[in-house]
């Protein structure tokens, strides 16, 4: 009876990364029906040493694989897209989105080389898809990425309305304004409940227009007539290249577009109608000599001092193509993402020092809803249950106190964990269990197979080093045939340092001469006593921990 | 003739830390006299892995030790005092401060036990010290912490002005105003050369007053008369904790000091008279529980998420003895130092997460002077010469543009690097040398002997772990004898990759025997195959580069 009241309803479960939740996966469920939305990676933090990505944890999706259905996307950043080439090995299930988004998942499967695997579907804003027991609509809004949706999920309980990353922009650069008059409309009808974006919630008012950028741009362009202007920005920002294209092409630049992130997702939009280039603007970067610098604009990314990324490398002076001149205008159109600040300085500092003069402020406006935009959401929909999604607990628990503020009941709002079942049905809702769930640490070709006590090593070797003690022992007589010898690395550096060895090497030796005469055999008691007494000494003469391995061979 | 040339005049060697400059540490020498200012530590970059601290080199002073006549000191906070231990262990010349920037310098030569043997100076505003060539007046400053000072250096060749780090504070919460009438005054008869704070010189306006932040906290005090309040700031910050102080006894409520640097910085304020808690308002932490949680304060360190700090304990459940309850108001009253926005993110996140209200915004203002006040300093001392100091290079690069605008010839603005020697006679001054500089990293006890070769074994230790390689070879005839063994440490997790480390063991010993079977017998050649061999090996299957290290014993 209880299992049965648990698995019945309508059930929601994110399978989030750390930080934000129930963005990077989300599942509906109902009886025999999963559907999924998005499917995103997250980035390392800077404990996950030699990390190159990360994604959820669908143990839960794959024990019930026969229910899952297929996969909606409400837009094509990393953080919604990234972890499809590896779900869609486990679950290979059919992919909705609309085109822009679709055309960016082709590119990626591509590249894992699982593009005659997958079923993919272009959907169109308004139109629905039935699943099993869901049926899901796709509802216009505006973000930093072309062709962004909200869905509205049908469910025998009730609608269910997942945002996807939004702001509201009554005069978008490219398509319409977020469809607000069928938010209106479904919230007429009756929402259950609400999954909206959290990123903004800490911040008053309303979001900027993506076109004031452009206006911004036409200053700078205005300002800086007699140089060379290179502008960093986001690679999937199509609009943001649009404006800076029509801003060149306005005072007679040619433009170059560099980065190979930028290039493609650049190409794929002019490719579909979603970025307008008037011909002749586009040049070729070896082609860049035949134009006097004033006359040409470079379109590049970088703009988070990504190390790899373009305007790094030209920063740093291993750009092949491009290098940085006094008097070169750098527009950085971006606000660092937490975390990324100190790499962000360091390429500004670098640019600087070649004489370039570099704009960093007021040069961006987000792509997620502030505080009266996530209002007039509430205001529209009026949902009987809020779930705020996507951002770190804080600005979560921003949105939660907003939408008390707009009087849905405290015990109507949740803030969930990863992992977490909310259980809707007809009268009621609460979390009722909690399923498998965290991060899957990807590192090269290797997913899942670094773990806590790989990740510790790490960190332990990355503080203070290793140092490798090995022995040679007899058969039998553990009498010490060779060694021990004592090898470091990490640790310091041993030409300034021979002494210390040395005298690391006699504690040694005295520790396995002291374990032979009382008669000690086992190896792991004569490893401990190598790594005790070492490690004991290390820390006395140089307040150090480094990893102590102790290696013993038989012969 | 021209080393003579090189040699006289005045020679000011900035030996800085990466990214600030100027202000770690300044010699100013003359003829037989050297003079140094300030002795500050860095702290470690990001790529420092296991890094404590970062002091300057001081080969050059040293190499002149016989010249340097005394350290002046232009206030205490840690990137002017930081090195002194160090530093006087190779120079051991007398040291001239404020009264309070003595007493911390005091309290951090008892934890190195070297108060007996450092000669130290009170010095009040106004007062001058003549050594060898110099005379040094301090004037009187604004700042982040008390006592501050600016230097009025005299020379053969004219006045130099070092601001130390600075603002123009109209409303002190301590001391009086900066002595701008001196300022005008020695501008009247003529300065050399400025050396400025550039900390905030990309800021348009004026920092506000240390007091405004003031009744930012008597409205938090009156907007949480029911809960209980923890003020998180800079231990440093003695007028800040005086007014969170002054806000607590307003509204009846006991303080608590919490955090070790925070208790020492208070006692020593306190000590001194720099600080004025009113009868009976302080008690000690073990009586918290005798008082309703409404009617006190706790004042910590820790509001830069430092993961030792007494917040961040507080914020994961491992303080001892405070713990964060709902309803709880923590007040943030700092910004963010770059690079650790994402620790302080993650401290607001699990406070957050306990129920407590985390305020954060608008609760600082900044201690250095913003591009009208660095204006003020240019117009009231009208140098001859800039050399905008402390700061990244772009702020200098601000202060730079200032002065130009402020009417200083461009060629007579300095951009200096570390080790850079800038020579001043009465008609030029142009840089004529450069001497030994950068950073001596600091680990443990070890002072130096961590250098590049070590801090990349770190790295890639951190990245991709390391795989060990032993064997025991017969001498003479080279043959096999024990393994090859292989131990991994932050490569894989072994249970789930023993077929990885099986063939990687075969791997090893094929290459082995192809040396044996070429007749190889140089240990160094045999182990570059191995080295060679399994690189490659782990390359094509897994894509990661772990560190190779092959072990060759011999019996």
């Amino acid at each position: 009876m209880d299992y049965k009241k648990k698995r019945n309803g309508l059930r929601i479960i994110p399978l989030g990364g750390l930080e934000s939740i129930g963005m990077n996966i989300t599942a509906f469920e109902y009886g025999d029906s999963i559907i999924v939305v998005d499917c995103g990676l997250s980035f390392p933090t800077e404990d996950m040493l030699g990390i190159d990505l990360v994604i959820p944890d669908i143990t839960y999706l794959k024990q019930n694989a026969n229910k899952v259905k297929g996969i909606f996307i409400t837009h094509g950043h990393e953080d919604h897209i990234g972890a499809l080439p590896y779900v869609l090995q486990d679950l290979n299930v059919p992919v909705y989105a609309t085109r822009l988004t679709i055309a960016l998942i082709e590119h990626k499967l591509v590249e894992h080389e699982m593009l005659d695997v997958v079923e993919r579907h272009v959907v169109s804003y308004g139109e629905n898809i039935s699943l099993g027991c869901f049926k899901v609509e796709f509802i216009r809004t505006n973000h930093s990425i072309a062709d962004a949706a909200a869905l509205a999920i049908f469910t025998p309980v009730g609608t269910v309305i997942h945002t996807g990353d939004f702001k509201i922009d009554y005069t978008p650069v490219f398509g319409d304004v977020v469809d607000l008059q069928r938010f209106g409309e479904l919230g007429k009808k009756g929402v259950l409940a609400l999954l909206c974006d959290s990123t903004n919630a800490t911040k008053a008012g309303f979001t900027m227009s993506e076109r004031t950028v452009g206006a911004t741009f036409d200053n700078l362009f205005a300002e800086n007539m007699n140089h060379r202007i290179i502008v960093a920005t986001f690679a999937s920002n199509v609009d943001r290249v649009q404006q800076i294209i029509d801003s060149a092409y306005k005072y007679g630049r040619k433009v170059v577009i560099e980065g190979r992130s930028m290039v493609t997702v650049i190409s794929i939009a002019s490719e579909l109608g979603y970025i307008n280039i008037p011909e002749g603007t586009l040049i070729d970067i070896e082609n860049l000599k035949n134009y006097p610098d004033e006359k040409t604009v470079l379109i590049t990314t970088g703009s988070q001092g990504e190390s790899m990324a373009a305007l790094s490398r030209m920063a740093s002076s291993i750009h092949k193509k491009v290098t940085i001149k006094p008097g070169d205008v750098i527009i950085l159109s971006s606000n660092p993402i937490p975390g990324n600040e100190k790499a962000v300085s360091r390429v500004i500092n670098e640019l600087t020092m070649k004489g370039a003069k570099v704009i960093y402020q007021d040069t961006h406006v987000s792509g997620h809803a502030c505080q009266e935009e996530i209002k007039l959401m509430y205001a529209l929909l009026r949902p009987k249950y809020a779930v705020p999604v996507h951002g770190e607990y804080r600005h979560r628990k921003a949105q939660a106190d907003l939408a008390i503020a707009m009087e849905i009941p405290k015990e109507h709002v949740f803030m969930l964990q990863s992992g977490d079942v909310l259980r809707f049905d007809k009268d009621s809702a609460q979390v009722v269990d909690q399923v498998t769930h965290g991060d899957v640490l990807v590192d090269g070709l290797g997913v899942g197979d670094v773990g806590n006590i790989v990740l510790r090593d790490r960190q332990n070797l990355a503080r203070d080093g290793i140092i490798i003690v090995v022995l040679t022992l007899e058969r039998y007589t553990n009498q010490l045939l060779a060694g021990p010898d004592i090898v470091s690395r990490g640790f310091v550096y041993v030409r300034e340092s021979e002494n210390l060895m040395e005298e690391a090497r006699i504690i040694v030796q005295n520790a396995v001469e002291d374990c032979t005469s009382r008669n000690v055999s086992d190896w792991g008691r004569i490893k401990n006593c190598i790594k005790d007494d070492l490690g004991d000494f290390l820390w006395k003469r140089i307040k150090r921990n480094p990893m102590i391995l102790p290696i013993i061979m038989e012969v």
